[in-house]
């Protein structure tokens, strides 16, 4: 961590300063320039309360050398995590393709959509009992009843369940039916119920915010793994930019930047990002030719009847177009899919 | 709502969209130009799903006439909301000041911080007992503890309570000691939490998310509404932007917006939008100036000593100055004080 | 068009309006809903002031059905436009490759770095003669010296070349030694300067402004088209987020939209998206899988050296890997490269 | 200048970069940490190449302790720039105000506008005579003859005169007829244009771009100081963020940074900002409220006539309230108006 301070800084005022950091037990290398005194602290900054030094009157600005994160981070874990979900593999390598409608909505439904997309290649399901949704009109989702219509369709396809946990009353009954548990976009920060999945022993598949930056989604997932779970995937979904033509703006070097940062496996969704199904297959052949573990896709046989986002829904045969063109690009990098 | 087609809509899908839309009990009205062939229906779309309707591959486009929220509209409500707090009333003319640290830290600070905003003209106490931080290994606050003390300093000062809850299990718990009860940015689409403590007899104060739009931040209000609690205060705190010099960009407009959609009233936290104690006076002044029903400021007396968010707070003799200039700007917008 | 008008809306002023829009040649369809009075125009509406409409007090918004761009727009022109240069092919399925240093600094700098990429596979050489700089410190380049240079490296290694014009007043001078010239990101709203490139007879290079919409975008190429200059290739280069661990953020399915609506050659710039050099192949490779019709790549053979951008360049022997990796991509979606 | 290596840095390389460095003239203030190498650089850093330092593969990150201007900058010219303009003076507690039509379109529109605003308490008359307009199908201002209009009006109402200059060939056609040029938000960072501004003897007003840092626009007025004209007059104008309720964001809190980062005088333009007259009153008491030395309004008789933003004019009365409303605000400041 660098302390600026400011050319008016007393020298009583520098001394008192650097006698408080002292005693927080870091060695300090002080530098003196003509119009800005500098200090570097030397020891670890992670759990340093940057806005108490901001506070001082004297301090100009605060610039951090360290990440604030340590379990999520490459640098302290160099190989990438492989995470397996009953026997299928996601990371180091291995591509792990989830699909499925964004809300269940009925027993055939859901076997038809089941069916299908296994048949195109998926590895794992998705669907939404529990939906957050902008208005507070729009279907909330089955709730329980949709958590046992996916074991039902689990059953009879042998696809492992994905389904997201919306808030901490709920995550035992997720817990319960779910092979992976997923955090959305608007709970990435709720670090409530962020505690609570990572006291579970559930792969945990967490959203980036709508507005996070790659430390802050980091962060979050360091909330997780501090709580002892450590089987965490990433998801890039898209970040809320000024361009209205798409839903959001897929930030592709998000995908890239958390390789290089974190050992965790990313995957991504290129439905959320474009919020337009014409769009989809572009932008997942984006994601696996920037390196992503992985894709999670909306499939709908009746978007037009679907009861949330049918708008980015595929259809089967677009998911099944969708998967054929990932294997081709993922055969390149020698990715096993 | 209006639907533009694709000039490829075959006549015959043209005529079912229209038939699915009557029978749903809009009223249409066609428009064909030379390029496009518009829709424009009449009716309540409030309860519409936008997405169903994109899902059509003839569907360019959807634009939306109304505004999907209702119960917070001032179009369904002309006059301004009018809280009272134990006697302290906000909206309608009149200003209200809640002020107090980031943290409760211990009794000492909490009593001698709130007796000095008391002093200075502040009508409300803030502290949060529960604070939701980027990193699980920052001050998380004292609990329930914290809220013991709120209450024994409320009993001392008179002052009413505005403390944060974090999740749905400690809604009940927060409610039996707060007079408000704030949901923070990040939990701002934690539909869960809205409508518990939508189910709860207390003021809500919502702070607008870190990327939310005005929209969402209305629906999210209006979730609050939907469960029967119709005493809400809203609460701009600075939208996140490219601009770093800052903490968030404070959007002064919305405030102005806000007042215009909606008959809520709307306060401003100018801390949490600066992020610098230097910057705090200006913007409290502007956002009076601009029509703000109130503000939350943070205020410590030894700031660099803060567990959270030293570098926003003011020391008791700045808030003071504060308090002073606002009554000044109120004076000339006839707005009580 | 739709334009909405208040609910409070006199009888008189509606029809004010309305005589009004007629004179002005359209046709109008009228929806008086509960709340709202809807009028929808028929016409071509290119043209009209959007801002006229929204001055008059009664208009609560206007919504653009069409899009205000024709020239650059599909909808008119629905096959891919393929540009040549000097036997060099793009769009319509031909991926162009344009490589070279950010700023021309000596004879030797750039023979040495042309003959690198031709030899790894570049069609086009770029370099930068007049460099816009943030900091009136920084090096501006070196002027016409640099383009003289960039002749003489043309006659040598027969690449054709690329280079930025930045003023009006240079852009005669930059015509007589470039094959395409560029119009940089911070110059796409110069008006003027686009005017003038518009009635030259060279390929303009176009790039998106760092906070461009995809419409704003098309627009300033229709600035190039409506002078009667056609062969404009976009690019795509990163724009601004609140994301700062990225110079830009790589807008993905902005060469995606941009394909559907415009058909106009559209590139992309992984170097200056990123600005690390580490994240440029793999977001060459998202952005020709995601169906680039081609690629502009800063390459210095001592990036270390760099007068401008080393950060962002990559060596030779990367970019060698950078084409080899895009020609598998390109060799799965039949693409020429 | 901080410089991050990574960990793995091999000590050769560690020390060729710090005999690099010193032989550019810093000294060098080393600290190793156990994951990290810092380097901290003692100097003048204004002139240094961030990028060539970023492009050694062992660096991690740059930070920047200096801001990169310094003649804009306070921290070597601590007193308030006071600007006189033909008597009426800008900055150091003066208020500035400017008002007129966005476009200059007749004789008789300008001098009725001009008489209007004067008469309401405006100093300066401002007017569009080359308007830099987002579709080529849209007016673009009557040219010199809109020049000689404002001339002529200023003859009459003895207003001095603010109008825009679009390209480098203009510049002196501008300076002949203009008291202030203004710089658009569109051209802040054509530097050609700059240039040339920064070398003629007049009053310079520089509006922020699009999506320009607090840095990048003061990086701009350096440009035009670092040519010798040092009346350069700051206005913030609104930025773009995802926020589509008003045209741009005003940001309330860059007139309050700007003015403790420089000296120079910042205004504020309501009208831009807010995109819609509803908002202007608002927003313009804010700016007064938060610190700007001035503000800048759009003005017409008959805005649903205006060939230019009628959308965002206000009419001559509310112009006449608005400025009442900043005169109580400046009095409470002890600001001149």
């Amino acid at each position: 961590m660098v302390i600026v301070l400011k050319q008016s800084t007393p020298p009583d005022e520098l001394e008192q300063l650097m006698y408080k950091l002292r005693s927080l037990g870091f060695d300090i290398n002080l530098s003196q320039g003509e119009n800005y005194t500098v200090l570097g602290l030397i020891g670890d900054t992670t759990r340093i309360n940057e806005n108490q030094i901001k506070a001082n009157p004297y301090v100009d600005r605060v610039l951090r050398v360290q990440h604030p994160f340590k379990r999520v981070s490459r640098m302290f874990h160099p190989e990438d995590t492989i995470i397996d979900i009953n026997g299928h593999k996601i990371g180091g390598g291995h591509l792990l393709m989830i699909a499925g409608p964004c809300a269940v909505e009925s027993r055939d439904q859901l076997l038809t959509i089941a069916e299908a997309v296994k048949q195109a290649g998926a590895h794992l399901l998705r669907g939404g009992a529990f939906k957050p949704r902008t208005s507070p009109y729009s279907f909330q989702g089955l709730g329980e009843k949709g958590l046992q219509l996916l074991q039902e369709v689990k059953e009879i396809t042998g696809m492992p369940i994905v389904t997201e946990c919306v808030s901490d009353e709920t995550v035992d009954l997720v817990a319960e039916y779910a092979d992976i548990i997923q955090i959305g976009a608007r709970n990435m920060q709720n670090f409530s119920l962020l505690k609570k999945v990572g006291q579970t022993n559930k792969v945990i598949l967490l959203k980036r915010g709508l507005s996070a930056t790659i430390e802050e989604f980091l962060m979050a997932a360091e909330y997780i793994l501090a709580e002892g779970n450590d089987r965490v995937i990433l998801c890039e979904r898209g970040i809320r930019t000024y361009e209205t033509y798409t839903r959001n703006t897929l930030d592709i070097s998000a995908i890239v930047a958390i390789k290089e940062l974190s050992h965790l496996p990313i995957i991504c969704d290129p439905s959320h990002a474009a919020g337009k199904w014409e769009m989809v297959i572009p932008l997942a052949k984006a994601a696996v030719a920037a390196g992503a573990d992985g894709l999670i896709v909306e499939v709908h046989h009746q978007p037009e009847l679907a009861l949330s986002d049918g708008a980015q829904s595929l259809k089967p045969d677009k998911y099944r177009q969708l998967v054929e063109a990932v294997k081709q690009i993922a055969a390149i990098s020698s990715v096993t899919i």
